[in-house]
């Protein structure tokens, strides 16, 4: 790739993930950043904590952060996961690896402290600079003019750029100004479900208390518990439940009822949290959005990236691999385009819609997939015929959740084939009590009747 | 109806159509009511024109304005419309009726006139006061205080009562307020489509130059014009166009360019159009939006109904019936609970909910048939099998457009049954080129199958 080098100056709105990789993209790029963050500065004053699902870099993430030499200063901070960790209610555990190859793990990730390294990483570049507690109070699309709030003087102020992306994820005050002009689509969308979050700390010893190369899931139908390894070695775990019901969160108001129900659904887990009561006390029960809104730009004024533009849920463990793919995406238009921002949010939304409309569609569905179809009798035999499909076609069947996290395959083409698949291992596996009884001639005809090969260059 | 006394303050916010007409509700139940309103007084000011597609009051507004007494006042005001008169570009007329009963018309009505006759009948309940040139900014919707702004002064004012309605419309500030909380769903969906209103004065001697018991159509495939009859002999028209395009609305900026686009598609409109080139130019071309919500309500302190909780698009003349109907359950759960507005809001919603979503998709799908299939050759075939069904399984099969404007069948059911007769006679009809080919047993025998008959309490 050869860099054009820019002028021109470029202001982000959210120092959140997006935004601080985004930044670092466009600074190699030549343009001046000024990039304006609600918050105060997480890396000197912490920020409350309890709303932050663990996250899981894979390899559209580790893609675009290569593409901007990061990855070498991130990877400290992973670690690997293989697969899932089953937890039944008598506390059996059952692993269930992701792929087949040693490389195909997801890799779970603090929040928190990716946030900091990719400011410390955006501000070694001089054409970055990052002000805090500055809340973006409206935008004048017309313009570009974006007013500020000095959260802690109370001062506004506004500040111009020659373009302003927002990346101040689900609840973007740009986007809110975009939809409040005509012709603006837009839609929220909330599950019937809440998370909480809960800790499991380290041992005694300062160990792990359970396998930390695993995700862990207490998957129990209509709603489940997950896990997730720490660098310090604890796991952060988040309650997945609806709100209403005879146990939902509205009705579990007291850590005490919240205790009678995880010691009759998840004892193991219970056992594990000496701060249980505290963490549900003082951890809110928070929504979970699905956010579509087109289009994503203003002309060449505004364009929005990441949750701002398309917020997902977070069963696919996709919300911060998609955005840094969009930011790989708008790169490359600048490539293309250089400074003429409007041909560049054309192109980087005709690139990303289709795509990104597919992972919230993917991420709801794996969620049901998660908290019930793990648990179903039928579950490993299906998985087995996944994997089976995958080694008698390489690079021609691929299991969906491979091709969303162990390939930069397109998430609509991902979608898309993964429906056909889904269909082929329903039908190959209905009379099937086990791998032995499946017809494979016939699996490997319908295989190759209705998927066609991937292209060399999409794998 | 045994009408229940209350007593109570409801701050209605907006005096347009719902707005009025739900304060008549109100009041006769006992409720002191104070209506906020945007706008100057209409009766006073003359307000631009140039967006007021005519209404189409059919049975279920009625229903509702019989109900409160008001309709005796409106009748004088009402032009029955007795069927489609389909103008081809060539310029021959062909009508096509409605319905196959006298009774069974839409009346086209200017909803500025509707909209003054009821606010006047509105005013005539002591307990309702209307306050003009007042902007709702906001809501405190834990408390229900509404914050105004008075638009002559742009002093800041706050007002409260028991509970806050949301009659202000498609653009609800009520509504975005509650968006703005959390677990609202939310979406707002743009047409490709715009619309311009356009006139067809009365002739030289004063009468009307098109046949005035009709709704006027020019049918051209991806767009159509239409025009209904006003009591001044005049018509409204109003072309409905996408706005890209080469014959789109971005396209077609001036008068001149216009003129050519409706020499070639509309040429025996243009010609009753003296005023074509000014009309063009002075009025805008707006959105058409369909808007859906929920929950309608925030417990008891504040609600939505009509456009501002589910806005439509106009194609099947039902915007106005549906809010009407809205006030109709509205009024009916206070006679059920009282002043408990938690629970009326509850039920309210529950009532209107899916049957507010069916009209919605009923509309969209109504554009369809408006601008394309009714040119299309198949179309009175289609018709007149729908029609011949409906005579031979009377209180059975009654054609979706029926059943939408001359019933009281609630539109989810409506749009139901509608859709398994759309399959009965795209069934019979498939071969057959004209109703002498349709094989009535094998249809009679769909009918009675797949159809249950209706309870005679819809009907």
């Amino acid at each position: 790739m050869t860099l054009t080098r820019n002028s021109g100056h470029v202001i982000l709105v959210g120092a959140g993930l997006a935004g601080s990789l985004l930044a670092v993209y466009l600074a190699k790029r030549g343009f001046r950043i000024d990039m304006y963050e609600r918050r105060p500065d997480m890396r000197r004053t912490r920020i409350s904590a309890g709303r932050s699902i663990n996250l899981a870099l894979s390899v559209r993430g580790i893609h675009a952060l290569r593409e901007v030499g990061l990855y070498a200063g991130i990877e400290p901070i992973l670690i690997p996961m293989r697969g899932r960790m089953l937890h039944s209610v008598a506390g059996e555990q059952t692993f269930s690896p992701y792929g087949q190859r040693e490389h195909e793990v997801i890799n779970s990730v603090s929040r928190a402290e990716l946030n900091m390294r990719l400011m410390d990483l955006a501000e070694e570049h001089d054409n970055v600079r990052i002000h805090f507690n500055t809340r973006c109070t409206g935008i004048d699309l017309s313009t570009g003019t974006v007013l500020f709030r000095n959260e802690g003087t109370g001062g506004d102020f506004t500040a111009a750029a020659d373009t302003v992306i927002g990346t101040d994820g689900s609840a973007s005050a740009i986007r809110l100004e975009m939809q409040q002009r005509g012709r603006f689509n837009y839609s929220q969308s909330y599950l019937e479900h809440g998370y909480k979050e809960l800790a499991i700390p380290p041992d005694a010893q300062g160990g792990f208390r359970l396998d930390h190369n695993a995700l862990h899931i207490w998957p129990r139908g209509s709603y489940m518990l997950i896990a997730l390894p720490n660098t310090d070695r604890s796991f952060t775990c988040t309650l997945f439940l609806p709100f209403a019901g005879e146990t939902g969160f509205d009705a579990l108001a007291t850590p005490g009822a919240a205790r009678v129900f995880f010691a009759r659904d998840f004892p193991d887990a219970l056992a594990m949290m000496p701060t249980f009561e505290s963490d549900w006390a003082a951890n809110p029960a928070s929504a979970l959005v699905t956010v579509r809104s087109a289009p994503w730009h203003a002309g060449g004024t505004a364009a929005l990236l990441g949750d701002a533009a398309h917020a997902i849920v977070p069963f696919f463990g996709q919300g911060m691999n998609c955005a840094f793919e969009d930011c790989s995406a708008l790169a490359a238009c600048v490539d293309v385009h250089g400074a003429d921002w409007s041909r560049v949010y054309a192109e980087y939304e005709e690139r990303r819609r289709d795509n990104a409309n597919a992972i919230a569609d993917l991420a709801l569905e794996n969620f049901v997939e998660m908290r019930d179809t793990v648990a179903d009798p039928r579950f490993p035999l299906l998985k087995e015929a996944n994997l089976t499909l995958e080694r008698r076609h390489p690079g021609h069947f691929i299991p969906k959740y491979s091709m969303v996290s162990f390939h930069r395959i397109p998430y609509a083409v991902a979608l898309e084939r993964g429906r056909i698949q889904d269909r082929i291992l329903d039908e190959v596996t209905a009379d099937a009590r086990s791998v032995a009884d499946i017809d494979w001639a016939r699996a490997d005809r319908l295989v190759t009747t209705l998927l066609p090969p991937f292209p060399a260059t999409t794998l």
